[in-house]
């Protein structure tokens, strides 16, 4: 089975890529950001509004979905793609991140990880086999390895005891995952449609027509370590030893200032290979991710633009908005002048101030609506820029 | 200065009418469901959504929007048109309605109403001609005269003492609105978009182009008097008497049995002048708004569509849904098989189901506009089968 593609098509003295990422549902054009989709939808989101805005991958929850709907339902029903009708290419986390964030409520083997469920307090246990069994059943794109994030602060004797944890999981993640990747629920009907289409026969539904050069999920890799550069430099090493389709940089934008941010990334990403996609987890801000995307980071996400949205903070060409404040009140300019957003296209700064106060469900959606393109743009901006010929500028 | 026309293209043997309300910003098709935007936002659902449903026509709260965000910042935004970027049809309420909802907060004088503010408790007092300046402010197309809803059940003496003052405040509403609707904040702006129109000039936002027939604002009268005929029919010849652009029939959907809400409206229809729009405040379930239609009702309005969706109730061609309920786990057929709107073209039972499980705002925002496009397509067949030559069914 082929697993993804990875094209560089252009790099920059700084070590930035513009990169074309060809997965069973999409080819993802890099760097790319991906809105994170926790519960199979980007909240208060629309799936037409997403696909407007140009993303092309968004993130599911593996812990969430698992325990609402549950991952045999969504199995049962074709997968993550089909049940959330998103055509394009998805992502699933391992679970990992959001068991670990429950602290008191779980209990740490080197078998797995004993949890009580948000929810209803009921108890689970998830291995790196067990987490696999789910992203295979979810179907995502791309899934990665069950690890251990590694807290911040974490002296080097813990660092090290998360870590040997993280690189045993790795193995058995990728080991499962080879032995289990062919029951994904969706690989028949994307040979189907396949060979539907190289008959001239149409398609029942267009929106399951993706980029076919691309049979099966790709399974990542996550280097961890804390802030120890030589743990970090220990753990990537071995993971390129067990040969992932692509890797991930996680445990950052976990507390930590942002210039040892800054120093993982920069010490982590010349240990990766360079034809593989790079992806850090869960950053940033709008600059952060522009710095990263300039260093040669592929794939980024985080439920900052959304989040914020949520809060009434908007991210814009002339900084920070709280879009809540009084002076918006009678503000009838765009919320951000130069985003050419369906928001900013629409509405005035007094309207969505309007929406805030007067807690109105259709606040949440425009205000992520706006964060999400300028996030995307963001992207598309620093793309054209990784461009092989760009104009010349006049 | 011209207000609204109404041309009666075709009328059936039941008294059902197929017409054209032609408003300054948008000429609609009737009969009609106006969906509700209390506060300048139909609940959950982007304008640009309700453009896409057909949608012609929605309502303002003037109660809502005279607290928050006040009725001047509207003003001097110029009108609720602009500041909710919604540029078909509007109709604002008196606020009357609400005013005598609260009924701990209020006290009733000849003079109008007292009231505290359900935000904050603050007090204000509402006169027909403060509710017509609030709503002159607001710039609906068609504004609603100043009444008291009779509460139900109501005996002789209190429907005729409320009777007495939703009368005597309608002429007051009349002669306030007289002497003040050349102040409609759009007006100017109306008239120098058709004189630019008429000099080949382009229009700087191609929003701001209605149907220029109707220059300025409408006022109705609403007809109430309780459940009592004689008190209705009082009440609406007193009101053709003082000349309304339109007639509203009130104080219904109280709480009284259907058969007594059928029973006022068939009293009160024939009483009408039949060159004018008759609209039927505050209802109703489906099959309600396509029985009115049919004796001659030209426009409706209600929540229930929107409040019912955020309440997990799907409206559907095979009765209503509980979408919430566990038999639609893992249904993956759409919400209702005979619907074209973009929710059912879409998505299926089992993910509409998850959103309310999962308490994601998508929820509400999905439920909604299914509800609306269902509302909206009974009005669409009810204006087909009522057109003056109807296809051969076949």
């Amino acid at each position: 089975m082929v697993s993804l593609q990875f094209q560089i098509l252009a790099e920059s003295p700084a070590g930035g890529r513009r990169g074309r990422l060809i997965l069973p549902h999409q080819t993802v054009e890099t760097p790319v950001f991906m809105p994170v989709g926790t519960q199979g939808t980007v909240k208060a989101v629309p799936q037409d509004a997403l696909e407007s805005l140009g993303a092309e991958i968004i993130l599911g929850n593996t812990y969430h979905l698992y325990l609402r709907p549950g991952h045999e339902p969504i199995r049962r029903m074709g997968g993550l793609h089909k049940f959330m009708s998103w055509p394009r290419a998805l992502l699933t986390d391992s679970g990992g991140f959001q068991v670990f964030s429950l602290s008191s409520l779980r209990k740490v083997t080197d078998d797995g990880v004993q949890f009580r469920s948000h929810l209803d307090g009921s108890s689970h246990f998830f291995t790196p086999e067990h987490s696999i069994d789910i992203q295979i059943a979810l179907g995502a794109d791309i899934v990665m390895a069950f690890d251990e994030c590694t807290e911040y602060p974490a002296d080097r004797a813990r660092a090290e005891k998360s870590l040997r944890l993280t690189m045993a999981w790795a193995q058995r993640s990728r080991d499962h995952f080879r032995a289990h990747q062919h029951e994904v629920p969706w690989r028949n009907q994307i040979e189907q449609d396949q060979a539907s289409h190289e008959r001239g026969v149409p398609h029942p539904s267009s929106a399951w027509v993706g980029s076919h050069e691309a049979h099966t999920q790709s399974l990542f890799g996550i280097v961890q370590g804390g802030m120890h550069r030589d743990l970090r430099r220990q753990c990537a090493e071995r993971l390129v030893e067990m040969d992932f389709d692509g890797y991930a940089i996680g445990g950052l934008s976990v507390g930590e200032p942002r210039d040892l941010t800054l120093e993982i990334i920069s010490e982590v990403l010349p240990l990766l290979p360079k034809d593989k996609p790079r992806y850090v987890m869960g950053v940033g801000y709008p600059d952060e991710i522009e710095q990263y995307a300039r260093l040669g980071v592929d794939m980024m996400d985080c439920v900052l633009p959304t989040r914020a949205a949520r809060h009434a903070l908007l991210f814009t060409s002339e900084g920070r908005l709280n879009i809540k404040n009084k002076q918006f009140a009678e503000d009838q300019s765009p919320p951000d002048p130069a985003c050419q957003c369906p928001v900013c296209r629409r509405y005035s700064r007094a309207y969505l101030r309007h929406l805030v106060q007067a807690n109105e469900p259709l606040s949440a959606t425009l205000n992520s609506i706006h964060n999400l393109a300028y996030y995307l743009e963001i992207m598309q901006r620093v793309r054209k820029s990784l461009e092989p010929n760009p104009a010349p500028a006049n």
